[in-house]
């Protein structure tokens, strides 16, 4: 449903005690927060781990974490749509990443005015090392958990469910 | 463990394609990243359906929604430790929002220095507004999704794991 039309069927009259009784106890805004809350949980964590062991932030990693997967390296547009984490400028990223030497811009064969983004050997073994921390605070956070595989399988099926075309704006 | 005994464990030697292929199927990785992608992709809809809607921002949301479960008021330490997003700056979006008449300043009978931050009517209803088409959005979103009881309930059984002392940093 298109937000105009969800607007016209809650129009403001639906909005009082009722409606707010329904919004503290919709299951699907429990499970929203209770994602948010999970996610944010760990992402602080890991945010605060990079800074203090690493001083580098999570759009940084993220950026050179894709570049790493891509060997054969991404355009920029394509490295825009694969970062998981928002808040990165692609085009600050990589101008900062290039000057210190992790990331280089290639000729693109197929467009001119394009660039190649990828990861130099220094950017690969200085992410490397980054990685092998990360997997381990993660191993750390998340290791226990005997509801892991579980998780992990309920996950994907809710990315499913998200992809569905009429799950989406 | 500690990040220091973590790169004593994990010194760079143990960083080659070993490393590098235990990092890309470990399943506290893989969990991790499905975890953040199902949590970002939500999000980024929550956040464009406010600002295209309401022309808004989830920190903002985020700040009503937490003052709206409080109507005794918060103070402001209070209110920044119940955000849920990162990324909002409690003393700026204070000024903010009470200057738009959504919130008040009220002084702290405990503290003369200190002030508890209360929604005003027309807060209130502002925030309400939002709420409702917010739900509506999510049952969009979630509602359909088979899974949502046993996925809610497993990201409880999360959190109390993530609450455990020796899984936190």
């Amino acid at each position: 449903m298109k937000p105009a039309k969800l607007a016209a069927v809650l129009g403001s009259d639906a909005i009082g005690r009722e409606a707010r009784s329904v919004l503290e106890d919709h299951s699907a805004v429990r499970l929203w927060l209770r994602l948010l809350s999970c996610s944010t949980q760990i992402e602080q964590e890991i945010r605060t781990r990079l800074r203090q062991r690493f001083a580098t932030t999570l759009p940084r990693f993220d950026y050179l974490a894709q570049l790493e997967r891509h060997p054969e390296g991404l355009r920029m547009k394509q490295l825009g749509s694969y970062l998981m984490v928002s808040g990165g400028n692609v085009t600050g990223l990589t101008d900062q990443l290039e000057a210190e030497g992790f990331v280089q811009r290639l000729p693109d064969p197929e467009d001119r005015r394009s660039w190649i983004l990828q990861l130099t050997a220094q950017g690969r073994s200085h992410f490397l090392g980054m990685a092998a921390e990360h997997e381990a605070w993660l191993i750390e956070l998340l290791g226990g958990f005997e509801g892991a595989n579980r998780l992990y399988e309920l996950l994907g099926q809710l990315r499913v469910h998200l992809a569905q075309p009429e799950n989406k704006a």
